[in-house]
């Protein structure tokens, strides 16, 4: 555990060493606590195979640490060196297109390569002894946002035996994968391809799988040199990429300390009603506080319009990660190389190696960080309520939208929104993580369903549990074959409800109860109640296809101490709003109703006190009501009342004792 | 001949055994007569190469065949199992870009492999000996929907033959496809290409034959071992996918006994006016009333939303079918596998092995089928006017647009469309068909002209009949070279004019004369009278772009006993209706005026008397007028005067004989 | 030096021998002067390897010159032929995406395979050898349109001996790219990727420079071919294509006597403000005068949607290129062959070898070029004012865009606007040509800064001319990497300001002073002034992203004898049009006022005199105000106070003497 951090990615071997003093000086002057460094520097330490060189990295990490700044390494396996894609060609990955990565930009590697292995092995081996007692070193990361997935022969052999290890034999895996269909029955294990393109859904929903356990492999070769030299109390953490899915982050971060992410707002400017549910995410996916390893200085160089953040944004978007249980936010980066490929991204320290007019709010962030670090310490985020998240229930959706426009990310989202808009903490976590904590569970979309998911489901409501079942729920296995049930499934008990059929829609259709006069768009489920059951009708279909025409929408049905919502149909946004509003009121869930634009968020302190972040995300001024006197951390004023927000300013209060 | 048939497609390898009885007994409920099956089974029915396993097959066509239900088979080689993948990987197509086509989705396969001829023509020939004189199998039906083509050196070479067996020398081919342009003169048979992207035209255009070929040599080895087994009253088909354009399809028809299509919708809802062109072209392969072996049961999983279709939608659709000679409609299909690509298809049976909503409508369908099969039995669609449909000039004129809005079917079904808005029958047929039984010929852009066409042409006017050409027609040889003439080639003797120039338009032109005041779209024709010719001029390009200002747009002349319309113009709609309205009036034809979204369509029956089929296409309630009193035979009724149609209503009335 | 001439494309070889009288005869009633031949002809001049067949071609060359028709004579290596692919597949490209380039469409040479090489030189020593001395052939067209890159191995190989001879060693390279940055360091010169996509920026720019090498290295083998055939008189051009950026055209066209473009319109009407630009840039090349190879007589066939012009439009444009400096035109082509892959393109004479209603046109600009050649003779186009054009930096900016709407041209292109719209003369001229005769020189983007560059600026404003620098300015040096300075880098001095930052935008920003009341579009840079500078501010940024608010937009310096103005907007069209007035008054350059769509422009007369082309782009009447009476040499006129201009009309005139 440590205190809040404020940092930088730094790059001195793009420097000659004379610079790095005066670079060093100006980070004091932002108020820098933590500089990453090394996490593309491979062929700075090891310019020939075998031979390494650390003294420049072991002099910087020196320089920093006499400034009173600690490093972060990161492992440079992300961007393999030219004489290693040389060397040995079957470290490059192969594309989709058939077509082997060409060197130069990064992660061009195949994560199973042998030969990729043995090479990140050796000098993670050679960091982790030079580096691995270093006071100076606080932690690691592994790697830099993975991401590549490689479809080369070995990739394919190592596939085909993963399905071995997973299904045993052929029968079963046919089985479960329906191969009579289309007449794809497999008699030998080597007829088995890399899907590419739209394939049978359970061989492509296990490839997701293999590409999970290949990170997960190499991620642990990595571990395995790396553990054996770390004190206890340096962690290893990675820098994941938000909703970013090509693997199952449950399982990555399994072997790591905690998660960390880098959040890039790309073109525009901040949604926090969206970029909440992304720091919600990344501190679920092993329900614990994370760091913020890059984000955004300004501008990217990478999106269509490289915007800049309006002054004062930035900032807001700090105590907003932090608010979301942030422990650290690190600016990618100190200042661009004069050449590579991002030579235009945001930084603190332009060109001419002078301060941007960004440097001043950033060196105000870690001015403000350092000022509440004491209090913060320690601190974590409490939520009622849960949002499930399953990568499995995504990627099938993924792979059969049925209709192009429904996307399992932007409908969990649709459902945070409506949580966020009301200032509620929530937790996003994995459908398969325990619910004992929580009065309010919302499973969106949980296509996948297993027995014990179910089971979990039925025990959490059973015990007196609120929980939310959405459209597209209960439809598959966890192989990605149709359950031998209708919707949902073997919820279908708790829900009180089943699924008659459901309906991709073309036009929004109208439905309606007492809470709204609304409509369900790109998707309705006509709800059925089931025999001998008696849930509520919250809201039904209206004349639309004559399928749906006047059918059950939304039921609302007791079960043990708890109740099931069954929503059948994806509101607009007011509907949606109004039923959320319902059920949290049904849960006697505080809500906190502020302006648009205006978030309030606790963290509980040591001391179980709430400290709340008040925040304006607009660039304007607002007024926010207190229900109590409160005492500003930052400016160390106390209001009582009305409080008044400038565009873009911030509060970090506790209540004042009177 | 066949009374009116109502199925399902059928896959009882999808399921064990112990399901099967309960599905046939809700076919049965259904009034389903026919079930297709076997058509992606072959990895079932051979699971290993030169073993065969037809018992399965054998005992669900007996269990069908007790419950009054036929079956029709399919040949499964659309769906190659993976063990010839993997003994043979010639058997597999290679793709535009050069990559070789994966196995698991279907028609991977070179359609020109002979290690694919070999595996094919044995599967065919041992479902033959073993099915082929089952008197419980009507007919046949080969592969599944053609659609592939292969770029694989194999059928390089085969091309390379194929234009040596087409052109003798290679001065010829020289000389026809203008090869001094841009040095491309062969000096080797081995430096052709196959065209990949724009190419030269003439080579573009004869690799569509060499396509067509393959397909026609395929379909005879599947042929030559299915029929020696057939009884003479088993027919055989294929179901092709209607405006689909790879290959000729009257050449692909002819060694069938008569032609099938599968009917999707896809995204959104029917358009008749559109949809009976494909009917009438489907009809038209073989003039010969035509199979639906696949439609939509409520929604597709392939397209981007796929939407259901309206309650009723479905039936009004099924009969609109039959009214353009379908004799039966089979929906795809009965049930989804539980896995497989197409899990969230339509179908008549759900996951759970229950009746989905839509199943219902199915079965009304079924028993209506039966009600009025007797009536319809030996019907058929006849037609004064044919629409002239040429896969040499589509093709010609989809290499080179030059405008990339003009499309050969869209304009074709341009006239189609204000013609069936006055409930015509057409005939949709080959340009190379005989015309001796019609009255009135439309060619759309009938841009590929030889002498046969020609004389045919001149025949049909000289005798009395009513030709209308339409823009760019008569610019191309059968080699896709230009014509040494101006348009319309050697019709202009006929057409009494000349093209002086074509114009693609950016902006619509004005065109006007007494029969509307309008607008030319995409594309004009500047037309000029002949010297000593005095077609009459209907009408005059408006100022515009200088060249076509006040120019000759449409001409009527008169020729032997008959008329030749030369139409200069892409007419919006209005004018284009007022334009055919004159045709027809001028021809005689009867029309018969309805409200918008209503069809009336009669078929012939054996005793030479017709019977209407009146649907309403929209949701709303109509009214249509009745010349003569009329007797329903889906309702028993007598109507006379004004008959009341709910939305998506139909009757089947003969005349009520006083 | 030649009169103006008026010519054709004629391909002989696509006709039969007895058809060439007619079209010649065709050609000399529409005035044609001059005939290109040959450029695509190679398999009809050396059909097998070694063999020559120059006969036809001789044949042709005498009916044209006994005509009073002259000939250019083009290289036909554009065209290889089929043998040559097949025999030396090397000789074909390799594509970006990894595949070889297909034979039958043009350019699919590797422009650095050895056997093409070889090949290219022996069709060219052979033409010249037997044409060289011809005294109807006036001039050589080298290959055409250069375009291809090729990613073959050979040309990697090639690109990385480029390497070294340009960097000497790889520590150089290394240290020039920054490639610590992600690891990229290269330790031997074979592990240097061609870069595909984004990659490193130096390596992305100096592959530009490669490609301009290669096409230099097989220009240059033809000219070794070529020259000692040819009498002093006769003069070798290349065709080009504009703005085309796949090399450096001021390199390109060191080695030939003059520059030459195709202007191709493609979809839509001229817009003569953008135009003007391309015939400046063409000029631009050599400083001279040039000739337009070819251009569209009526409408084109690769297009969109292939238009055609307005009658009397293509009159207007011929006389808008002479007005900018050709000195002659052919149109592309005289007839369409039969077949091959542009049958549709526009013609003077169609499919049936008539004229078509083009012809008529085309003779009138024939009759007109004719009358007025002798008065034109060695005319130049005179101007004060540059625009330069560096391609360094156009690639850089290519390559990174930063905000996806920025592109180098079109904002060259901005800046020109505002100059022609007020009819003044303009050169577009390379960065790195002298300056010495310009009173005013606007340095668009210029990018790349080296020190000459710098140097030479500053001694044109240090001897009283007046400089321009606009966004994105002084940001890179030769190697694409950033200048250590901030912008304009070493230009600072001169421009008394500097940038403190730049500002990619998502929507426009306000921008004010007292010329006019705008917008920023795209871009912004804020300028800060230098300590013991004082330029006077005369824009404002308005209140925006709050980094630009109220900061210094644009700037006006005093230095040395002359003027700095540094723009660090991209402003609306009202405001682009104030400024640039403004300039223009400051340097009392004068400029004439014309109704919108009217253009006037001089050229220079032997005699010194300027003969003034007043055009009208507009279908519609327009009227001119003319300063003096003028005699109109096409109409033998004199008019005085207000000319009317009929829609599309063009006068040519002289002041009339008194």
């Amino acid at each position: 555990m440590q205190k809040l951090q404020f940092g930088v990615a730094y790059y001195p071997e793009h420097w000659p060493q004379e610079r790095w003093a005066e670079d060093i000086r100006l980070m004091q002057a932002a108020h820098v606590t933590v500089a990453r460094l090394g996490e593309f520097a491979w062929s700075s330490m090891e310019p020939v195979e075998g031979q390494f060189n650390f003294a420049w990295l072991e002099k910087a990490i020196e320089m920093l640490a006499e400034a009173g700044i600690a490093t972060v390494l990161g492992t440079p396996t992300a961007a393999p060196p030219a004489w290693l894609a040389q060397k040995y060609p079957t470290t490059l990955a192969t594309e989709e297109t058939g077509r082997q990565a060409q060197f130069g930009n990064r992660c061009h590697y195949c994560v199973n390569s042998p030969e990729f292995h043995t090479a990140s092995r050796r000098i993670v081996q050679a960091m982790a002894a030079r580096f691995g007692s270093s006071p100076h070193v606080i932690g690691w990361q592994l790697d830099n946002e993975y991401n590549r997935v490689c479809y080369c022969d070995h990739c394919r052999a190592e596939f085909q035996a993963f399905l071995r290890e997973r299904y045993g034999t052929l029968d079963e895996l046919n089985r479960h994968w329906s191969t009579a269909y289309w007449s794809q029955s497999y008699s030998d294990w080597a007829q088995i391809p890399i899907p590419i393109g739209p394939h049978n859904p359970g061989l492509m929903l296990v490839f997701r799988h293999f590409v999970t356990r290949s990170y997960q492999n190499f991620q642990q070769a990595q571990l395995d040199e790396l553990r054996p030299h770390l004190p206890p109390s340096v962690w290893v953490t990675h820098n994941f990429m938000g909703w970013f899915g090509a693997f199952d982050h449950y399982t990555l971060t399994r072997d790591i300390d905690f998660a960390s992410w880098d959040w890039y707002i790309g073109t525009g400017h901040i949604d926090y009603l969206t970029t909440g549910a992304i720091h919600d995410l990344t501190r679920g996916f092993k329900q614990k506080n994370f760091w913020l390893m890059e984000t955004q200085p300004g501008n990217v160089n990478w999106s269509k319009t490289n915007n800049v953040l309006n002054r004062g944004e930035a900032r807001a978007m700090a105590w907003h990660a932090v608010a979301h249980g942030a422990d650290a936010l690190l600016y990618w980066q100190w200042r661009s190389a004069l050449g590579g490929q991002e030579q235009y991204h945001g930084s603190l320290i332009d060109q001419s190696g002078r301060q941007r007019p960004f440097f001043d709010e950033a060196k105000r962030i870690g001015q403000e960080f350092a000022q509440v670090a004491d209090l913060l310490f320690g601190s974590i985020i409490q939520s009622k309520v849960a949002l499930l998240n399953c990568y499995d229930s995504r990627w099938s959706l993924e792979f059969q939208r049925h209709n192009s426009e429904f996307d399992y990310v932007r409908h969990l989202t649709h459902w945070y929104r409506a949580l966020a808009a009301r200032n509620l903490n929530v937790d996003v976590i994995s459908a398969d993580a325990a619910l004992d904590q929580y009065e309010l569970v919302i499973a969106p979309a949980l296509l996948v369903l297993d027995e014990a998911r179910a089971e979990k489901l039925k025990a959490f409501v059973q015990r007196g549990g609120r929980l939310v079942l959405t459209v597209r729920t209960g439809m598959k296995d966890r192989h990605n074959a149709l359950l031998p049930q209708r919707q949902p499934g073997t919820l279908a008990e708790l829900a009180g409800v089943e699924v008659v059929d459901y309906y991709s829609l073309l036009e929004p259709v109208p439905v309606a109860g007492e809470l709204f006069q609304g409509t369900s768009q790109l998707w309705a489920e006509r709800l059925q109640i089931l025999d001998g059951q008696s849930p509520v009708v919250l809201a039904c279909f209206g004349a639309s296809n004559g399928w749906l025409d006047d059918q059950v929408a939304i039921a609302l049905n007791p079960y043990g101490n708890g109740f099931v919502y069954t929503v059948g149909a994806y509101l607009d946004v007011a509907s949606q709003q109004a039923l959320t509003d319902q059920i949290l009121n049904d849960a006697r869930l505080e809500m906190f109703e502020t302006p648009p634009g205006i978030e309030v968020r606790p963290r509980t302190l040591v001391n179980g006190e709430p400290v709340y972040f008040i925040i304006n995300h607009t660039r304007l001024p607002q007024t926010v009501s207190l229900p109590w006197a409160a005492f500003d951390h930052l400016t160390g004023k106390i209001s009582a009342g009305e409080m008044e927000f400038a565009g873009y300013a911030v509060a970090i209060v506790t209540r004042q004792k009177d």
